[in-house]
């Protein structure tokens, strides 16, 4: 069976979008829970099954094989239980998925540094910095464009659930969390998102975690 | 026909990946050179042909379809025609390289910007900083990796040249302008990356440009 090893569903974004991915192939997996920054399980994360990725999660064995990126992880799916799972049918539809897929990929990290991932918590509404307030910017534009040109049959980016979803799903807890100013049109979007069952399971095996850290516990610095 | 929007072959890495892979995939295409932090060149740069990506390069159009993401640029041409030509047949060496590409991707960002590529100039070998030293071991330990594992039909990372060769060439490039310490296998490599048809096209189109950017032409800040 595939396993598939991921950080506290509080706080690790990357983990959750491999996670989404594997819910979202259809395919069993075993799912391991190797908590970030916990002295008691450093000695598994030392271990041969974190080596290929140097302790960073997630991780997807799959028999000999191991994928040790999220996107990767995608079209690792992707190739094993087809394409159109995970990416549009339409070829401009399919262009504009994986470039927004790639952007996230590679992309934010203001956004990403300053408002960790933590599905658990909710703080009021702050000043935003510049560097942060561009990036949100940038996401909208991009959600505008996908919701406006190929959003017709469904609620999500491109209609259906897909690739470019699992990729933006923590950025929807992020604006929940802190409170972040969007637009309506990427509420209603984010809504759809946060109600996906695959999400909302996510969502609810974060609440029952034991594991508490408080470096992601604080509102955003500003 | 497609056409790909690039930045200088003298020092735009991820438009060398891109164009890379368009030379992989064996289609025709038009290639644009509109060269960075030049004025001249703004108001192109500001056009429709530049919307979707906010002005970055690489871009791909094809048709009604837009690519603006080197990586997705290699996973959109898989789509068109044939995924063999990019990543490994083998399952297990297909996990391998799209977790290697995704990592290069998304990281190495000390490299990157420590030693900007500059495929025209040479600098001596100088002390090199704890964050890019562990970026080059890294990198050498995933080259060591898929050679060794999956190396033994050719001389690139998997055997024949594929996508994680082309995401990988430009720090080929960084590691001989800034005579960066590797151990030889990874010296043999890099040599055969930057003789193989492709690259060697692009490196000589980089010696034909005229334009000179002077924050380029300085040796790596230490």
């Amino acid at each position: 069976m595939l396993k598939l090893i991921i950080g506290n569903k509080a706080y690790s974004s990357w983990s959750m979008r491999g996670w989404l991915a594997l819910k979202q192939s259809g395919l069993l997996f075993e799912e391991i829970v190797v908590p970030l920054y916990d002295d008691a399980w450093d000695k598994r994360r030392e271990g041969a099954e974190f080596a290929p990725s140097s302790g960073k999660v997630p991780i997807l064995w799959d028999g000999e094989a191991v994928v040790w990126d999220s996107l990767a992880i995608i079209d690792y799916l992707a190739d094993k239980v087809g394409r159109d799972l995970f990416w549009p049918a339409d070829e401009a539809a399919r262009a504009c998925a994986r470039s927004m897929a790639a952007e996230m990929h590679s992309s934010f990290v203001a956004l990403r540094r300053e408002y960790g991932m933590n599905v658990r918590r909710s703080f009021a509404a702050a000043p935003v910095s510049p560097a942060a307030a561009a990036d949100i910017e940038r996401i909208v534009s991009l959600w505008a464009e996908a919701r406006s040109r190929w959003g017709s049959g469904g609620p999500f980016l491109f209609g259906r659930f897909s690739a470019a979803d699992i990729m933006f799903a923590p950025v929807v807890t992020r604006f929940i969390t802190y409170s972040l100013p969007i637009p309506r049109f990427a509420a209603v979007y984010g809504a759809a998102v946060l109600t996906h069952p695959f999400v909302a399971d996510w969502l609810a095996g974060a609440q029952n975690e034991p594991w508490v850290i408080e470096k992601f516990e604080q509102p955003a610095p500003q």
